[in-house]
């Protein structure tokens, strides 16, 4: 149940157009003129909904659904409802997605400057770029084809920003170069000074932060995350990578490609990632570390040293998954009184 | 010694209205046409001004300050200055809270739209609707009776905004429903797509983000804070919680009403809170979870499974607290080098 | 290898005054009046570049450096590569440092206001104040010299804002006095009100909050970091210290001089640290406490007591460090399966 007034809808698409996007097999209620509207919920769908099932919780909300049609793996497709067209695929949550996507096609910005946006003269636009009220681009800024730069966000001056990029309201970002298709949601803040200093008789002082912000392509920023330019390198967030909200990234730091850094992390200075990184939520990752390529770090752990590429950590300081579930089980033990296991006094 | 430039005054009050007030009793200094202007600190306080003492920290304050009267619990009163009007009251803080309410009453927003404001023309503004500089007001957007929008906020298309409520500088809304008598305050995000994705053979997709952000009546959503919609069903802030500064709410999760949500939280996506659940600072709830109504989590707690209601828990992951407690007075034995307790070598 | 578009850059200057700057004694390579035109890195220097080497972990690009001058510590000054211009100083990086303000001064803003900032009448400005586009001013405003409002950032009424001070893009200001020399990174927000409530038979109710924020000179506030104003007192920022992005500071809490503060700390209400007190990333320090003057926390650690001054901390909760990092060895050894040393069954 999409609410309309916040949320375009394509289609309808009849049944044979969601088999054929989605390549499931159909078992049932096999009309493939049958019309659909929108995607839905096992529980708040109606007819003309597409749901899906794929965590065995909810094999209950879907026998008893009233969606039109749903995709579900093979070993739930027997007890689907009367009247649901039921869809056999191995991934229902990605096909699920795709679906979502072209029911609800991405938003499009209404193209053009808004007269109360302020853009300097020497401000390059490609075609139908999108500039929202309030919004001010500096000096020798790029805006490559349809990019949309949503109110009041703030563009400093010669900052890059490749095609069909959108930058969310209120966005500040200097000193930076942004690939094509990055989303970078509202408030993130991007290319300010890093915490670069040095202590004196008189106390701390600013050492100039002389680098910039790469961002790659297809990046996505979540809302109000903060990533500093480089003091004297760049800081680079490699293609297709996903940052969620109030993420901290320090001046130097490299991101590899497709990595994932779920919300409230904080990344120190000059620290590497490797490539498909996944950074679990308020993680703090200590400066000058190099964390191997496809390392898994759990949620809330400390990471003080380096991770070799292809393994999972957890703790503070994180360490090999295994070694870190069973310090908690025997720190469990501790808070329930009993002694460690593999004391020599148990054996 | 309130700083008027920042904060008016309203006043004079007698001791008589003061009584009234805040039904405390009158022990001394019963003059009760005597006139008090404002509320005051024990240190600070003057002969015009009404203070108050709770935590007996601040005795020795109480029994030389200078203010002219002062809310005490009974066990006080006989301990204070002279020429003190003294107020016996069970409750001297909340007591102290109403009556600093009453001489400096919430600001009021001057009425109408500031000129370099941007509002769209089918936008529907109630009465004594303020806006003010450079805002910006999508398309259908309704703002009810008394709403105020402080400088530079961008209300974005649709959004629905209640009577009295107040949405502070720089804030972004989309894709939400807010009811009467809320404080967003200023910087904070709502409204923006979650953090969905999925796998693929090249990297991480979107998946459409279809949801919206419910708040109710009477929410109070710190500064920077970030609430995102919604991805097939809403994300909803019961009414008369307060959420602080810098927390991240995802997507779907759903608050009960009355809950207090500390600095810096992360609750991930799907998690559902009962009602007056208190959250302590920099916590992070993990997602899909169910956290019981009257549950009390200590600051900085690891949240991985659901937490049955009424009890108070802590720790990383997070235990009932009185494991939790036995938990920190185990470690803190192994690091002072003594065996923990109940181990059976110490029988 | 600076980016021109985004950093200007002085000089050249001559190596004479590079050896002047920094008081370093020039071992090689002695045209004193050789120019050089930057700072750059050892691996990406050229010859017309000025590098440093302070860690040892990077003397093998010092070998084969084409930076034409670096600072080193005498203990390396035998290995420079040949025609570099070896500059002897105990303090390699805090020269460099120093260098790097030479060749790249403090941007300056252009003064002026812009046209479509919203200036109230009664505000005051300075000589040379900048006011960016979108900005706003409120009532009775004071702006000291030079100081520099950039786009969008809004200055709530009677704020009193020094000399030279920079307010980056998006920022909130209210109910705050800023001193000389500050810069406040975009998105920061200052001056809202804490979270403070007393509850109710009706659930929690707000609390007046009726101090200040008071930012005393030289301080930086990173990135979307938030400082409430006090309840009754105020606030207070002392000199010359360093908070970075995301931070939280609750209402009535009181920094001292020249401390430090990593990303995404969190410090509760009334809480008070003395003069040069750092504290590492992620940390949470509870309300009411007092931390000493010239302690460190380590990152992430929870502070629930106060901490004498003059001593390193770490954990949490927050213990003396030594016997913190005995705790971890301890857990290291149970997650290994492994007992306790010091249980009695080892002796």
């Amino acid at each position: 149940m999409v609410d309309s007034r916040f949320h375009n809808v394509a289609g309808p698409f009849t049944l044979g157009q969601v088999v054929e996007m989605t390549g499931a097999e159909l078992r049932h209620g096999g009309d493939l003129a049958r019309p659909f509207r929108d995607v839905g919920t096992l529980e708040g769908g109606g007819p003309e909904d597409v749901a899906f099932l794929e965590n065995r919780r909810y094999a209950a909300s879907f026998r008893t659904s009233t969606a039109g049609a749903c995709l579900v793996t093979p070993e739930f497709a027997d007890q689907a409802p009367e009247g649901m067209a039921v869809l056999v695929t191995a991934l229902p949550r990605r096909n699920y997605a795709r679906l979502a996507r072209l029911f609800h096609p991405q938003e499009t910005a209404p193209a053009g400057v808004h007269p109360s946006a302020v853009v300097h003269p020497s401000a390059t636009l490609g075609q139908g770029v999108a500039v929202g009220p309030g919004a001010v681009i500096g000096a020798a800024v790029v805006l490559g084809d349809g990019a949309w730069i949503e109110a009041n966000a703030v563009i400093g001056d010669a900052v890059d920003i490749g095609g069909g990029t959108r930058i969310g309201t209120g966005v500040s970002v200097s000193h930076a170069v942004i690939g094509a298709r990055c989303f970078i949601y509202p408030g993130a803040r991007i290319g300010q000074p890093g915490f670069g200093f040095e202590m004196d008789a008189s106390g701390p002082f600013l050492v100039p932060q002389l680098g910039r912000v790469i961002i790659e392509d297809d990046v996505e920023v979540g809302a109000n995350t903060t990533i500093d330019r480089g003091s004297n390198a760049d800081t680079v967030i490699g293609r297709g990578s996903m940052i969620d909200n109030l993420v901290q990234i320090g001046h130097n730091v490299v991101l590899g490609r497709g990595c994932i850094v779920v919300a409230q992390v904080g990344i120190s200075g000059s620290t590497r990632l490797g490539d498909r990184v996944v950074v679990g939520g308020q993680v703090g990752i200590a400066g000058h570390l190099e964390i191997g390529g496809d390392v898994q770090i759990a949620a809330m752990s400390g990471v003080n040293r380096s991770l070799p590429g292809g393994a999972v950590y957890g703790g503070a300081p994180a360490i090999p998954v295994r070694e870190w579930r069973r310090q908690i089980a025997a720190l469990k033990r501790l808070g329930q009184g009993k002694s460690a296991p593999g004391s020599k006094n148990e054996g």
